[in-house]
């Protein structure tokens, strides 16, 4: 079959791949129904991440199982299953704490821009639909596996309740997922700062009362604006860069909560900022697993539509356009059909 | 009168100083029952923390109100007050939050290792007791000023619950204190870092179960050893060292508590491990204030005895040989007597 690796920074090729196949007893294999390209892809594809070796990619995805290993119980071939980045056994210390993205088993998905896939510890791993979903379905179930589960996990850290006052720092579909699970949770006030206007638009859409388009210090003097001076109860750090946490951090009200959720490049905290600021932080890979039953539930209501991020479909051959559609900030998320 | 006074490393003065005066019609002006050296006055006492001109010292007071401005109305002449190092209007929107160490008005105290210092903010900074307390009780109420409220908002900012299992870095009186705190809050396992004897031995007292003398990675191991390789709880951090906040995060179990109460000094944190550490952070200046109320009742009814820190006790007019002691670590902490 075919499907996608890295060589470089901007040489993604869609190539021969080996057919995935089980390994171990508690693998499944699955027909993608729908893969995409991450915002986190992108670190590589920009040289900011170095590519040693062509490296295969891939790691949101859900779909049909095709075939399970002997000792699989809790998925069967024909079920419609959606999955994390983060492939856990769902038992161990860490993933009963609800922390799956630090199995004491995990193993990071890396394959699934691609017509199959090998899925490991698949019982802990796969969370079935209750029904075959519809193709209109098909990009809410996507979202489930990585961004709105890291953007439901963002707003969860920061402890978003009934009526906080909320600021979501990037407006990538994280952060624009950051928005709609704000929204879901009761926020009061969701502040999301964005320039670009398609994303703005969306952010209202998904529940935002307030847009900032100032960055670094007006940033932070105009959530100190909106906020009477005291500062957001909740921010949603969506990005990953310095600029990024130091515009959260010090948009946060002492005694409030910032959560982290972009995979760092370049972040030094200081430990005297940290102090003084009186900030609550959390944050890592999002336990995407702890949530999955509860968004797939919300999807299938129709209560939420996250797949509203992908603003560009191209067929999965043509998934080299759809990063150069990404990084070019042509698109906000790229849907891709196998 | 005579107070205490920095000049430079190891250079503490008992001399003429003014007497305090009403300034603003929210001061009031009390007569210190007992003072005390602070672990964090070693930072500067050291050198680590630059003495740019002479400065006076103290923080930490507990005594008897003997004047107030007009506009005090909580606490009145003859009452017997505790208050925190930083004083506090306890209205603001930080402190109705129970951040008063980060209030609006926030003034730090500075003078107390002498016979009468001013509070500003008396109503919101103090707290009386019900009755004047018994000359045994008075280390633990000094202690409640500062020690104990750190090592209580270590504890809290660490999520310490009934069962958890708990680690504290630090066997200076905050940390001793923190291992009390947790206690208190019903932890099952409580680990306590140290390697001198009479710390140790006080840790027990005040409820440690298990003692680590390791450091670095070796403490880490012994950690992970001891909790079955899965980590801590909760780690309460009060030392404020790169070294004892790495001790911290990697003792801590993937979404574990991480509580840090000493002020940083020459801290940095990695974006990336605070990442995929997967740990809550939480930390800064103890707002005492907001568990004042709740430790004075626990010492009045003698269920807690924190001031048991105190080993060594000495005149106001030898505060410097107090510092000398601690500085030596010949004593844990320095009772001072007007």
């Amino acid at each position: 079959m075919q499907g996608t690796m890295i060589y470089g920074p901007r040489d993604i090729r869609f190539e021969n791949v080996p057919e995935p196949k089980i390994e171990k007893t508690t693998d499944a294999i699955i027909r993608l129904a729908v893969s995409c390209v991450c915002g986190s892809d992108l670190w590589s594809y920009r040289g900011t991440q170095v590519v040693e070796a062509p490296t295969p990619m891939g790691h949101e995805y859900c779909g049909y199982v095709e075939e399970v290993g002997s000792a699989v119980k809790s998925v069967r071939p024909g079920q419609f299953v959606v999955g994390s980045f983060a492939m856990s056994d769902n038992t161990c210390p860490h993933c009963r704490l609800g922390y799956q993205s630090s199995c004491q088993q995990r193993e990071w998905v890396s394959r699934a821009q691609a017509p199959y896939m090998r899925v490991a510890l698949a019982d802990g791993t796969l969370v079935s639909t209750s029904d075959l979903p519809s193709k209109e379905m098909l990009p809410s179930l996507l979202a489930s596996s990585d961004v709105l589960g890291t953007g439901w996990f963002a707003a969860d850290a920061a402890n978003v309740k009934k009526g906080s006052t909320v600021v979501v720092v990037g407006d990538g579909a994280v952060g624009l997922l950051g928005v709609l699970s704000a929204k879901q949770m009761g926020a009061g006030r969701i502040i999301a700062m964005s320039r670009h206007e398609t994303r703005q638009k969306l952010a209202r859409e998904f529940g935002a009362t307030d847009i900032v388009t100032e960055r670094g210090d007006a940033g932070i003097a105009r959530i100190k604006e909106l906020t009477k001076g005291i500062g957001a109860d909740s921010v949603l750090e969506c990005v990953g860069t310095q600029e990024a946490m130091q515009q959260a951090i010090q948009s946060t009200r002492p005694g409030g909560f910032v959560s982290h959720v972009g995979v760092p490049h370049g972040v030094k905290l200081d430990g005297q900022q940290a102090f003084f600021s009186h900030i609550h932080l959390h944050g890592g890979p999002a336990p995407v697993r702890r949530y999955l039953p509860t968004l797939i539930d919300l999807i299938a209501k129709e209560e939420i539509r996250p797949g509203k991020v992908f603003d560009l479909t191209l067929p999965l051959s043509q998934v080299a356009e759809g990063y150069r559609a990404m990084d070019e900030r042509r698109a906000i998320k790229v849907l891709l059909q196998p």
